[in-house]
């Protein structure tokens, strides 16, 4: 049986959660084991455990501080999930933001096992918060 | 090289146009050969000019009018795009709308190559506009 939505939503209010909080192990201990992660669409596939720690690690090594903000709601049908929200990363000086929709499968569990990230880093603008 | 942001809005707007308008040969002229559309996602998928046809037909079948409006920004990357809408159709007596997240792929000239429909049928709620 597919996840219910009630088991989506939460799983990505802990993503959002996680992190912003920088919580490394709680962010890995969301995806099923031999997930995917696509961020931004166009790059490289991170899989598994070692291949998502490593686009995490990645990831917090450009940015000290990363804010996920959801800016609607998520759309869940048949155990998929596509949702919108915006990014508020702060780089050097700089507070930037972008709109994000984060398209997500789960398994059975509620946990994740895809990730596709649809942003363009050209669609990066100064934060007006 | 892949299709612009330009491109691909282009054939958005057109696509919530002719769908909104009812104007079948317009929505039929925007897909490449091929192309697959799976609306909701979840449901059986429709492959090429005969199959989106026959799309097409089936949902005007059930609603004798439907609105799309955007919603928010396209994210466009990568000659793929998600962008949120909200679907006004009238249902016998009943004017119900829905949030959906649409995920399009495009070819080099903006045409659409597959769809990939979020949303629950669910989740229609009385409209409020």
């Amino acid at each position: 049986m597919a996840a219910t939505a009630e088991q989506i939503n939460a799983t990505i209010d802990a993503y959002v959660a996680t992190f912003s909080a920088g919580d490394r192990s709680g962010y890995l201990a969301l995806w099923a084991p031999d997930a995917t992660v696509e961020d931004p669409v166009g790059s490289d596939v991170a899989v598994g455990a070692d291949g998502i720690a490593a686009f995490w690690d990645g990831v917090r090594a450009m940015a000290s501080e990363i804010e996920l903000q959801r800016t609607g709601d998520a759309r869940i049908v048949a155990g998929e999930a596509a949702w919108p929200m915006r990014a508020v990363t702060v780089i050097g000086d700089m507070k930037l933001s972008v709109e994000i929709i984060d398209v997500m499968s789960f398994d059975d569990e509620g946990q994740i096992t895809s990730l596709r990230a649809f942003w363009d880093p050209a669609n990066m603008v100064p934060y007006e918060g």
